[in-house]
């Protein structure tokens, strides 16, 4: 189970007001600029998301495939999925 | 105002369908790895929509404001816009 | 001409000198985690240029382009390049 | 020891030889556009070198460490570096 899963869906939470607030922004004509800047502050948000979900990740299913003998693939996978937040 | 801003509520509003999936994996105890995936689509997603604004900024604020002898600062702030948005 | 070129080649030479310390460090076996920090102040290094050089692309060109009435395909382009930088 | 240490070091002398690129581009004054995606290449190429030793850190170093019973600082330390690489 997901340690962190309260402190998760309340960030989630946040995230989902973000982004509505962006639609509300768009709907007034608000400045493109504050906009990017609220979007940009989105990316942030959801990164520190998965940084957590990595680490408990890590902590969680790698640690026991290794200490199971079996580090290979849940190492492999770990790298793959790292990639994806890498430019 | 914003030239393309049906299409944008559009995008903006499965962006935060994406982010409720979210919520619901973590709640559903669902795999990490499917979890970053996904979120690393709603990374995507939300790139497709600053560029989008980035290029109705670019298109409208900062061309008037060449146009009208007024470059410089219209410039030098998209210029740091564009760098929230870079690594 | 590029307004910044002795200032540019200053930096790039100092990130061909970081390129040639990663080479090294592999070489002498360095900590892994010591080698990957290096390489992300090198990313950071090359993005100041990156900076620098679409600023004085804006500045210039693009700035040139939308003045004579030309600035659509000057803002595509640009916006092509910006997105390399995003994510 | 470093496993793909004459593969890393062919990619790193590549690297260089793009840095130095970089510098006759500017040095000719070339079109900033072609510098820009010139170096949008040096960083997919750095972070082609990233994740290989990400990953062979992670099979050797944390691997190990894991095994040992001593996986929390260097399950931590992975992260700390992995966050270097995101946004």
């Amino acid at each position: 189970m997901q340690p962190h899963k309260a402190a998760l869906l309340r960030r989630l939470n946040r995230i989902a007001g973000q982004v509505r607030g962006i639609s509300s922004m768009i709907e007034q004509d608000r400045y493109c600029v504050d906009i990017l800047t609220q979007i940009s502050a989105i990316h942030s948000a959801l990164d520190a998301v998965s940084m957590q979900l990595l680490g408990d990740h890590t902590q969680g299913c790698v640690q026991a495939a290794i200490k199971s003998g079996n580090g290979k693939p849940a190492i492999d996978e770990l790298l793959q999925v790292v990639r994806k937040f890498t430019r």
